[in-house]
């Protein structure tokens, strides 16, 4: 029962990882915008044993819609819904540090926590899409830097505000009317560059003492953040060497935040195309490839590289000098790029390498060999589990549940049922003190 | 089938109205944060055919949480909980134009919106609590006039983005990889005072067209912005003619902004204490007016009034030189006020009136008499029906169920099935014309 075990997330990418999914035979193309395709997904999960589904977000049209879906409904209202339709799978929205007010935030992420009966997690982005600053009123991106720096505070107000209620604070005393105990819920009164907060939050603690903090960046600035405020991280890594050493660097970095090693999950991105046989899997991932136009593939890449799309031959390798993103994402430049690089890939290539996305590793195969990979990564410490994004939603999710997981399982990697009900306990984190914690009334020093 | 029909809200205030609802025999002390609590009354609601489930809201803790419950959980994350828990009833959240960002926001209820199969409503309200300015870096609350004015150019923004997709905007042609016609998604790019804001937004519209606009304002400054944006209003009325006053005031400055008076539905508050007959309803009034504190209600009251609570004598009536307050509810001061001056009343009996509360009316009485007073101000035009706010829920709501609305049917005055699916068809609101629709492309002049 000691043995370490794998953390499994799902992240559902509207009709799944690939712009093309929505195009296949039994999608339903509105999904992206159905509740009901949300909802059953998570409980295709929920039937797997995975810890928590796993919303991604930005605050704006962030695809082609000509061309495909886009993330549209907004994460914590999804997630409260599938919270109702699960038990005991965890839930993680994301939302922006940049774009959202802390006291807003925290409510609303404490609120989903408490409804869920302590299902729920935050993963802190910063937001580098100028789509998004020009929904709220400014005309491009603040720095990366500066973006950072108000990312930390604000996950410090958040952190603090969770903890208003301490957890002995709601008493609930009919008889003598007491209801709660007002010397032990407290005002924050933070005062920062960012944020002035007095607090103390309305909502009290859920089961599982506050939500867990989850985070993606891979630039050193978020690694910093992660490595201050994360317990669950969304990584990005194409190779294990690459796997080993994030892994190995944000435990290094936590300790110098006087955290310890094991208070931090790392979970890689992944995306499966997952056949009964090699030639399946091919077959279903050339049929994705084709149902994904090339200029739609190429404009994302550009966009991503922030480089003209007229620059990329589709037919040649990438550009020598692509300058690293000043202010966009500089994860996943560095990941696309390196994966590219290495592999001489035409940026054809690359573009099909990447499942026509972001650079995150895609991996075609079987059951057993996806199982074996995964295994391997585990044991060599590139990842404590997999954020899993399947090519397709459902179908993907369901062959990942019904042939990896039982492979896992027989492995003895993965959990046959859940031996907790938060969150925190499927991620193996302990339940935090709160940070206002007063000694019990009744102990006096001797 | 076309005769007139009364429209009901139900404003689940935690326990109830009263703030000793929760020491109440049956009830729950910790509903106030009990996700089930809200499913439970939405569904007796929803079995009484009510229109909507109305969550009040402010981001801070408003009340004393010594003596009682506040707001906690967010509206729209328990209205989520709700409309997955219910098929018919609409979902109506309160939230702020003072302390919200308009895209976040809009974007949130128009997920709530398709989520609920277009249920939703956002009550807009501009937030006079100076508790809840400290959460968000003020030292005071902005002055009454500017909070109006930011919430109109709110309201407009919002309306706007909730217009952003055209009906027909979404296409979904697996053969062709059509997945939207952008040319029918519209960016709104507003730039005003307050904000710049570019669109579109990335979720499509709902059922019922738009999310319904609600507000609660009486002072000049709120019944501009009712009468230019609500679609329904949460009104304050202690009498029959205050009721018509406000109503044919409402319709006309309706008039002037280019509306039509049947835009508009006028629901005043309205708590009710029910029982068997005249002398169990009285004794349950005196029992949940016994379980509260007097200096609770004192406190409340002095807020509210925004005067020092050494002003006021309990066996006293109000002094006479009570000021407007320039930055408070206005609404509630003068239904207050008036409502004690009115009826020569001490500041105990004025407190007992008020059900240790606001300023919305109390009516103590069997089915019957409570019928027959909603049937009166429904008549003459003072109401289009009613925001409930039940003493104690769910056992008020019970009552309000099992023995007004039978009664109210019998009467002919309220629905016995739902007619329609979404919350524009239950207030009998036209489905408003997308601001951006442009003539069918299929369609030529002759």
């Amino acid at each position: 029962m000691s043995k370490r075990q794998l953390h499994l997330n799902v992240n559902i990418l509207s009709s799944g990882f690939y712009a093309s999914a929505w195009r296949t035979t039994d999608a339903n193309p509105f999904a992206f915008a159905d509740i009901g395709h949300y909802v059953r997904a998570a409980q295709i999960a929920e039937r797997g044993k995975f810890d928590a589904v796993f919303l991604a977000d930005q605050p704006a049209i962030n695809g082609r819609l000509d061309f495909g879906p886009v993330l549209a409904l907004e994460p914590t209202i999804v997630l409260t819904a599938v919270a109702a339709a699960t038990k005991n799978i965890g839930v993680i929205a994301t939302a922006s540090s940049t774009y959202n007010e802390p006291y807003n935030l925290a409510r609303r992420i404490a609120s989903l926590d408490l409804v869920s009966g302590g299902r729920a997690g935050w993963n802190i982005v910063t937001t580098a899409n100028p789509a998004v600053a020009r929904n709220f009123g400014f005309d491009d991106v603040a720095q990366h830097r500066e973006r950072y720096v108000r990312a930390a505070e604000f996950a410090d107000v958040v952190k603090q505000l969770w903890d208003s209620w301490e957890d002995d604070a709601f008493i609930g005393d009919k008889a003598s009317g007491q209801f709660a105990d007002v010397s032990r819920i407290h005002a924050i009164n933070h005062v920062g560059p960012h944020f002035s907060v007095a607090g103390p939050l309305q909502v009290p603690r859920s089961p599982q003492g506050r939500p867990v903090l989850v985070q993606a960046g891979g630039s050193d600035d978020g690694r910093e953040l992660a490595a201050r405020h994360a317990e669950a991280i969304f990584s990005v890594a194409q190779t294990l060497e690459e796997g080993v050493t994030y892994a190995r660097d944000i435990r290094a970095r936590a300790l110098r935040f006087g955290r310890q090693a094991d208070e931090i999950v790392v979970l890689p991105g992944l995306t499966t195309i997952i056949g009964a046989t090699e030639e399946e899997a091919q077959r279903r991932e050339k049929e994705l490839w084709d149902l994904l136009p090339e200029s739609f593939a190429l404009d994302r890449l550009a966009t991503q590289l922030q480089i003209d799309k007229n620059r990329l031959k589709l037919d040649e390798p990438l550009p020598d000098d692509l300058p690293l993103p000043e202010n966009g994402s500089q994860t996943f430049f560095l990941a696309a790029v390196n994966f590219g690089r290495r592999n001489n890939l035409t940026a054809r290539q690359l573009l099909r390498g990447l499942g026509g996305s972001t650079g995150h590793r895609v991996i075609v195969g079987t059951p057993e060999t996806i199982a074996d990979s995964i295994e391997e990564w585990f044991n060599a410490g590139a990842a404590d589990g997999f954020n899993l994004m399947p090519d397709v939603v459902p179908s993907g999710l369901e062959a990942f549940v019904n042939g990896v997981v039982p492979e896992l399982q027989r492995r003895g990697l993965f959990r046959t049922e859940y031996s907790g009900s938060t969150l925190r306990e499927h991620f193996g984190l302990r339940r935090p003190e709160n940070l206002f914690a007063s000694p019990p009334t009744q102990v006096k020093s001797a």
